[in-house]
């Protein structure tokens, strides 16, 4: 179904920006994974608007899980979480559906669902919709560390302001996980002022968010169709913006000669490890035990203050199109919390695939 | 399940390269699509290895369709469709169990399946079972075509080298269906002679194939998570040696801004149209009526001549593989058929989804 | 998935008894639905517990829709339909974990989630969250309805007393539309008395719910596996309680020959129809245009004042088990209406598959 | 989708009665579960036609397994296994186009696939393609067996004629295990008898098969939707004839109170039991341990000798159809190892949803 994914643990989003509430239902989790509501809570607030570079949309996202939980623990029922939506502003959407926005879903999805669609804040195509997908993630991603699967991802690339790759290390990891994502500080700064003076300029930025996924155990991944590179394009291309997804050397490929492309194998501390990662981790859609590299293209944020000369339906005539509310000139640096939790989702079900649900246990401490 | 595509049509797909027979098998198909032979023979005979750039395998190809379909037609039962391999020679495969090729499933394989999966030929990760999607999406793409949507790919770039890029024109996707499919001829034969260099060298390139689809109305595709690019991304990963997707101007968004990036409307003819295509045809994951543009990551092949210091499982220590048996200097060519075939069965999909199944079949002829 | 059903709609339950809030996740419905907010109400009401033969739990059945509808309609977005739990006292539940209700799913919860799951008042196993079902049922129940396809169920057997069977007529329809649902008032009278004898032993009793769908036109169902008889069933053993289904004459073909078995083909007013109607109106698990009957038998309420000598666990021994809080001694009238709506779910997802999701909106008023 | 069942484990139809191969392809399969060719072969030979009570078609039933096993055991990858067709005879079906028989899908498929279906021999809707579903549930079934999973099925009832249920012993199911499965072989006598006494008069007979399946442990199933009851419901009705399924007490809860009803526990040689096993091993849709039980109602075959009054659409009127061609009287006693090996499938499903698909690999022998 379209706003599913997952096989063996389904996780299904719903909500519009401005309808009663957002969430994700989860089902096939296994019973006795703990809920750690500090991590999600922190996700939430690194999803969030904040300071210069971000909307004035103050979400306090107060989540809250109706089913699946008792006593701390997931119970095996279905597990849904809610976020109400409050600080609407339903106002300053009234004319955009005669006057489609461009880069946005305003158009096709009115010739998709016939003008029924909610068009308030882009309704259910709204990034709003990632503070649900940001919760549940997290849940996850805290259940996947406890079994020492740890994901790490950081703003790669802005304009030709580029980050330092992920090798990747602990190190790198502690380094990414803040609310302006990168390896390098000083790199950061940069990006932050070429967004800011993007924002000044009433326009938007892209760019390009790298991940970096450690212990995953050899073995993990469904091909053809539900291999690791499959199940996570899948999933990444939900995330609105993604326009692209490569794992390991990605399109640098095209320039690879085999000799140089292979990733030799060799032994390490007991363990069999490659020589050079360009594979990302994955060999014929199966993790190889290597770090789980991949990037993802993230387009400028349509929303932009600056006059456009767009399509007026009603008039039947190109006119100008001056968006107001609240929008970001970049969102590249909140959308790192959802690529880890919407990567977490993933990996729970393809280890789940693989080992059996209940390796998302952990060890069951005496009740 | 892993081994499908498609939520209203689906695809599975089954076979090893040294098995009997390999096939697809499609679930949820109307009834009333002709079956277009020729077209079928005419891609699988692109995919087949030819000349100097190819491995030696004569493939025949002969398929065979062995339900679902009666008098020409198909039924609305399950169509499976049959290649017996043939020409297997598994004698060069047998040291391979505990010498793992670099940059295969060899190894993977060995830890997700235990020691149980085929082996030969690269067994069910071998590229021989793109024979079965060739021929299955070749049917499809014929039924598209009948409903004026149509598929174009070819190779965009090796190494360095660069085709002209898809307008696209009917033109251009003339120029590209063929056995080296280019849109520029004199950029063709500058790939062949690097990839005739590299195989001198025994070694293999990659390189990037990109694909238009044509005719798609708006309105197809169904957000979050089975869009246009979602379902795309997770099928063309099934395709061995690709390592990445981008929608439109993919990659390159890192450096654009709002104000260039978006896609203004317009109207041309009636028709609803953007003046760019930067979105490459997709909002929100649903198509807006432009052309679907997408390019694909191919890494060089693998299996190279060269001699390679890699893991021997059995000896425990790094020694020197000498990989014999056929194998391509390159697979970009023969990749392109198949791409476009895994197109086909994704789109008919999709269309299914938003306009039912029976869209497809063409209207019916006086019987 | 585990608590889905649906192919093109899908239709996934959760929650617990004693939860914060119970409800259904609707996935893949077309826009353009309107929302029958009073039948929904009506449903709901039908399903409540009243008068001495059902429980004292007082349910306000206070549903909400917090996504996928807007402005009455629905959005093409998928549709959450919540329900608060209130009223739920859950210290009557207290020693039952290890003390488990015999017929009740205490025992195998406990095995299967390893003591994770909320046993408070059934949890996730509770008829409580059948009314959920019924609002999302009733839903489609009106959609359906305006389609010409319309729902009927009845008591037809409780003990030795038997209601009249279906024709089934319109009549029938209204009669049976009630709060204790039967055709036969007197019939009904008798059916209550036996019941509130049940229940001053203290104990409880089961019957035989008949359904009764018209207006399915020939040609829908899915074989093998999706026809309308395995989908009925699929979803038919969801409600708690239910332990058989027949379709047409049922087990009553183990004394029938082919020769009064087969229901013979003829016409009438234009339109192919059969005889006799054996077969439930399904053949080959497709529908053929009469009415489409089925029955399903409904095991007597396990929860019972009576003293029962079972297993208590941590004593390791048979003890007296008291089930104290409240519960009904019969729930077969309050099952009709849930009967009714996951047909209505059923109905809703097979016709989609059959003419796509579209055929589920009326016509479109002018907006 | 429609001709598929099974989740982790999943399971596809294909094939047409006069087509050139039937063949079930199952996807999710665990590797290392090896293949008992000779109880494929035993189970085929129990479901093919013998003697004087079954139709004259020679059914050779040659299966081969053209992917997913590789020396004697499953890879992990989709194993195909394929039935060739032969001794057909398509002529004495021609006219049935616009004859339809009653009591088949002659109309339903007509109406649902507007003429293209393969109307030879019954065509996709054909008993044929139960050998298919034997071979691979047999497959399946000697895996079970191997993990103390045993299947055992026998008729029940035939007319008024009642063989002894199960209780269920080894003795039962091994007397059960035979060409016309009864417990106590002179009722099967008097069955047989009857049998032929409707052939003489070209008649059919219906009948009741009743199962059971030890050595589940409790805590398989996956409630609401995915319970034992509703996945062996919807595959059961998949078998051509069944139009009712029940469990344990089925259809005679009616008469029960609850106080009789319920399954009382207590502990036997350290293992917790049920007292009586009205639940049929089931509660809450979960498996509680103790044998599952259930009885599937078979309708009288619906080809007969007798000549029939039964709509003509050529000729728009009511016509004797007098049905030529083999036709079994009973097809009860051959639908058994059918019931059996799509219980096995069933199970299979289950298990792995509950324990990993890896358990149902038998502990690896040395290789």
């Amino acid at each position: 179904m379209s706003n599913r994914i997952g096989s063996y643990i389904s996780f299904t989003l719903f909500g519009e920006s401005h309808g009663a509430e957002i969430g994700v239902l989860a089902d096939g989790l296994p019973a006795g994974i703990p809920v750690d509501e500090d991590f999600i809570k922190k996700q939430l607030s690194r999803r969030r608007p904040v300071g210069a570079i971000s909307t004035a949309r103050v979400e306090s996202d107060e989540y809250r899980i109706v089913s699946g939980v008792f006593g701390g623990y997931t119970t095996g029922a279905p597990l849904c979480l809610l976020i109400p939506n409050s600080n609407t502003d339903s106002k300053s959407y009234e004319g955009l559906t005669h006057h489609p926005r461009p880069g946005h879903a305003d158009y096709t999805a009115l010739v998709k669902y016939g003008g029924y669609s909610d068009y308030r804040g882009g309704g259910h195509f709204s990034g709003r919709l990632t503070a649900a997908l940001t919760a549940m993630g997290a849940l996850m991603q805290s259940a996947l560390k406890a079994k020492g699967v740890e994901i790490g991802a950081h703003i790669s690339t802005i304009g030709d302001i580029k980050d330092k790759s992920f090798t990747p290390s602990a190190e790198e990891f502690a380094l990414s996980a803040q609310d302006f994502p990168v390896i390098d500080k000083a790199v950061g700064e940069k990006m932050k002022a070429y967004i800011a003076e993007a924002a000044a300029e009433g326009d938007s930025v892209g760019g390009i968010v790298e991940l970096a996924v450690t212990g995953v155990p050899a073995g993990v991944g469904e091909p053809w169709f539900d291999g690791v590179e499959n199940a996570l394009a899948r999933a990444m291309f939900g995330i609105p913006a993604v326009k692209g997804i490569e794992f390991g050397a990605g399109f640098d490929f095209a320039r690879l000669k085999g000799s140089t492309a292979n990733d030799l194998l060799q032994k390490e501390q007991g363990r069999v490890v490659t020589k050079t990662n360009n594979n990302g981790g994955i060999n014929g859609g199966i993790s190889n035990g290597m770090p789980v590299i991949y990037r993802l293209a993230i387009k400028p944020t349509p929303s932009i203050y600056k006059e456009q000369n767009t399509l007026n339906l009603k008039a039947d005539t190109v006119a100008p199109l001056q968006i107001h509310g609240r929008h970001d000139p970049a969102i590249i640096h909140r959308a790192v919390p959802v690529t880890e939790a919407v990567s977490a989702l993933v990996f729970a079900d393809l280890l789940a695939q693989q080992y059996g649900r209940a390796w998302l246990v952990p060890v069951k401490e005496e009740k």
